[in-house]
């Protein structure tokens, strides 16, 4: 075990010439050939707060779906959206869904709440202890507030949630934050509130800064229930006769196949009844610098369709904890800005808009996808046992 | 919303022609300017089967962490791996973990079953009538996989889990899909399994390919029980001197802060009570052309540790749902070819050994950010206590 | 804190004179009067295997309702069902829902399958070590269901299913257990076959009787997966015309309420959602000697339904825990045979048909609360408004 | 299927004289003989808003467990346990833990918080107008409490949780109830509620009393996060000898085994890492005259444990939906009001007494089946392997 160090420059790091170092000492190392991640078109000076260690860059492939036509609060009117992914249909069937949203008149986006979370946990001697400190922490929340909100002019502390459990209470701080997501500024003001609760409190406490209820990087019933990042919900109703021209399926049948696939989802414990919400936001998220980690978190969702009498068919989706930026973190990067240009969500004030985006696109794929199972799939009994029986 | 259509070719779309026409279509559309997109490294033809309209493609930036020392059946020794993020610390906080693992003499890892899931639905007319039919359906097994495995030469049909439900059948049918990640060609396995089914079983039903419980894209418990992709457990125990040393925290406050967050982890009702395992995959995702939707469902697991009586702590975290590929999908694309291949993991019997370095690499950034929140939080009452009260 | 202890007798302590003796030792020390805990019917003698210390009985009144039309396996006929319980409208509630589903044919009951669980856990130095053992273990079946056999005459091992998480290797064995409940009968063969695995292994190992995913005594996820107890489901068809002349309400809007209720359930995390399983459940257990905390374990359902084109409604709840034995335990009691006898459910070869009673009479009462929620609440939106605006 | 109707009779049916026409309908319709379920000591016009149809009494024997000794807020001193059970060694396991939480000082009881839910779902006509909905209760709230609180002199709404999802506002409504469970009250306090926000809001909406997260005889992770009825902790201290004595096995092992049952708690997707609090609680329920459907939501619970230096063990239950009454219901029956009686908690003023002897003993139940579970089957490797190869 005698691999070496990567080579590093304490002052120059982030440099052409570091990551050219980085590149040989890895095709030496390895025993590889590079041609390819170096070929980078940012400036290397650029990379600084990103990542550390940068050698070249990963090129995932961008596709244009759409147009995307969205009645929301925020974003309004017809959008391409950049798509960053390796797999094979999935530009072509979120354009395809595209299509039947915009004949159906668009889709309508509505942002219901946004924040951020941070979650310490406070631990005591009893149990009673840790309750009655719940009860001094409800009636001194401005102080924490004015605390939170020193360490930032953008992120501000806007509620506590408090569940008490053993002789522990875990609280879960939301934040305001802006275009950011947050999670960074959030982890500094909660501290900040933490430290003068520990000062002012007069309880014999500790505190961990997480106590893993935030969901951090994970998917939990918590976030479905009180958001985490965006809750926005999109919502079309389509004409049974649209989506038996362009879908080739019945409104009918696309209902009915829902009810079957939320079972399904209860029995296994699902976190989304709908059907792949995670491979709109993971390409959207690669192409416009989002963190894509926190498609752990945003991947979740709530579908809830309605049959109209007119056969016509509401569709909605409801995103609880869709996790994204428009400014810091990858969104200033130079191909990443771009897609966000494409979308005009580059920089301030666009963050609900971008939400919004993200969440028809959503309802895109979800029709997209559930009308191709039921149409390749739901063969009647009548017709296959006819040829059951040679 | 006269919005026009992007353009296409319905022969030479995979052309850089192509993706500048569409480039210069978005210029005009909306007025920006994408002179970053465009700079690609790899042959515009390289992209069919793996997007649709391409007009570009993102950057992200890899750092390189390690080196990370691993103990595993399919992986051993040192390596060098690329973590493409946008994150700032990422990279460093794995490296810093990758230390201490690789002075505790490496990371054990054990691929406990690999499949690919594809989870059909059977209706019936009544709950007995499925019932019949499960009992039919493992009577005949041997017909199904005959059905199913004639579609590829590399997906096989293992076993297929039964759940029933009302008047219907939940089937979730598993396979072995070799080095690829292996959903399109479960899926086209169960298709022709079904059909089968259909054509032999004399019951009077009708099938859905997906009955959700597959559970694609998606977290869920039946994910955590019963695996979905590859099933894995990295494993170290540390020292306490080491830990104290690199880590600056005594091992028994990393261990009673395990408690508390698992704890908070069952209130959350989260897919993880470990920290975040979804950083180090979707930065091994984006950098080695995985899907990375399937963040969605790797980032699951269970994290168990345990102090000895010597002070040293063995942690372990079992990720039950990793999806992973070292052939097909992006794998074979230009940059992403290249860090894989940096890992000595690209092509054909390499996806165990890929899965065994995702799960120590992920093991690495648990101990590296739960050592940060302990040292930087875990605030003795009697300090803290002493000045509350000046 | 001088308390004194209970009296106990160690040869006649289930006498009249010593539950006597108690409860003159409760008043004593209570400054209490017992005059009714003591009007017992049952021979002191018969109360062996079934309490300790006991100084009379807590009468629970039963109510009759029915007449529930069963079109079961084992059930068949017209039933008048004993329900002890003390909340009001219950058994009038379970009666109307009996009578809507007698004049629509009666429900039809299907037990998928019934078995009782113990979950060993074992320990391992290593995951690896554990995994394999999960193959010998598999491998070695044969010897396990013999050495667990040989315990008692009813139960017999069926299946293990097999969890690998960390170095522990997760076992829950399945026993089929005749007419009891057979929790006791599984832990003593579980215990046995451990034993045996032990002894045959040749694996460095322990393990414990109980690794916690039995889920004794508790709600849990692999319940509804996999069935503790009984998996059991009662279905019914109900025309739109009898709904609308029986419950006074529309099927389509009972229909459309369980869309709202489902979505609910999946947004609370709910064990259940159907509306009140527990109700019923808990009556009939009291009146037939049912171990009442198992109503943890069976107030578990899966609801689904379907409106067909004509206008009726298919409704279906699925039981996936339920827990019940028409031998030993409480059984045999005087009044508790009593009420198992009023069913036809007393003794050896009956516990399915008690298993389809139950389910039956769950379904009564989902029907009749489901109707009184949605014609006491369901305001259209055009008459409220008329009246909203004086 | 001529089964004749239950007799009733419109005036006079809580007489003996109707209890014993339904025995003898019953006698004569399934030729039984019911000689005990008519032994009842209570007058049947007590049973007027108790039960409807009543023939009899089941008579479930009770045992006594004690003394518990408890430091609550409420409750203070030594108990006498009656538990209404049919299940052999259930007294006698309580009474063993209860000794050693005697011999330890006694355990520690806390109240949280204790409110009583009923969730009405409103309906819209998109998100955007549920959200803004969402936004005018919340400006509303002191109407929407006056409304509420006009119903009952005890009942007062205490505040109202929301959820946006799709275009519905699912609303959860937290009442204080005074000694009684409250469903019922909580019921009415919320139609009045939802009757005056129709009034009022000046939306176009209608409600449906029960969104189904209230969640009404079922288990949720809404429950565990919300509470439902009490949310209370019960903890006490072990020394380490203590353990070793009464219970004879190390406090290091019972803590070891907690780690692994709650680990295959988080597979398992469990209601409550705990061992089987709803033993304790069927029991105390029947025995006085609580209902007993709602061990679904009371058996919930989570278990965190501490090993000491001193090898002591601190060891914790939080009960976060333990529904209880000391007024209303079946607390007045003849038997039932004897056993709280036995308590001294009959009546008004004594719920929260109550709450807290019921965490106490779901506490004691919890030592004593752990140190058995885990003396019993921990057989150290070392031993066990000597044996393993003769």
């Amino acid at each position: 075990m005698t691999s070496p160090s990567i080579p590093r420059d304490k002052t120059f790091d982030y440099s052409a010439e570091m990551m050219e170092k980085r590149r040989a000492f890895l095709e030496a190392q390895r025993s590889v050939s590079l041609p390819h991640t170096g070929q980078t078109s940012f400036d290397p000076a650029s990379l600084a707060g990103n990542i550390e260690n940068a050698f070249g860059a990963t090129q995932v492939p961008i596709g244009l779906a759409g147009p995307l036509t969205i009645n929301g609060e925020h974003a309004t009117g017809d959008f391409y959206v950049p798509l960053a992914t390796t797999e094979g249909t999935l530009v072509a069937s979120y354009s395809r869904g595209m299509g039947v949203l915009r004949a159906a008149g668009g889709v309508t986006t509505t942002v219901i709440e946004r924040y951020m979370q941070r979650a310490p946990v406070f631990h005591f001697e009893s149990a009673r202890r840790a309750r009655d400190f719940g009860q001094w922490l409800a009636d001194n929340l401005d102080g924490v507030k004015k605390a939170a909100n020193s360490t930032s002019s953008v992120g501000k502390l806007s509620h506590i949630e408090q569940y008490g459990v053993s002789k522990m209470r875990y609280l879960r701080m939301n934040f305001t934050t802006g275009d950011a997501a947050g999670q960074n500024m959030s982890g500094k003001a909660a501290q900040a509130a933490c430290q003068w609760i520990i000062k002012n409190c007069g309880f014999t406490t500790r505190y961990t800064l997480s106590g893993a209820i935030d969901t951090d990087k994970k998917h939990s019933q918590i976030n479905t229930l009180h958001s985490r990042g965006a809750r926005v919900v999109a919502e079309v109703t389509l004409p049974a006769d649209l989506v038996r021209e362009k879908l080739r399926v019945e409104t009918k049948d696309m209902y009915r196949a829902r009810q079957v696939s939320t079972l399904g989802g209860m029995l296994a414990g699902t976190s989304n009844n709908g059907l792949h919400a995670a491979n709109a936001l993971a390409a959207l998220f690669i192409a416009t610098g989002q963190d894509a980690a926190n498609v752990a978190e945003s991947q979740a969702g709530l579908t809830y369709v309605e049959l109209n009498d007119d056969g016509s068919l509401y569709w909605s989706i409801t995103l609880p904890s869709l996790i994204v930026a428009t400014y810091g973190g990858g969104t200033g990067l130079a191909t990443q800005r771009e897609c966000l240009e494409v979308l005009d969500c580059y920089g301030a004030g666009k963050a609900l808009k971008f939400v919004e985006i993200c969440a028809a696109t959503v309802l895109a794929g979800e029709l997209s996808l559930a009308s191709a199972v039921v149409g390749g799939d739901w063969v009647e009994s009548h017709d296959s046992l006819g040829r059951n029986r040679p």
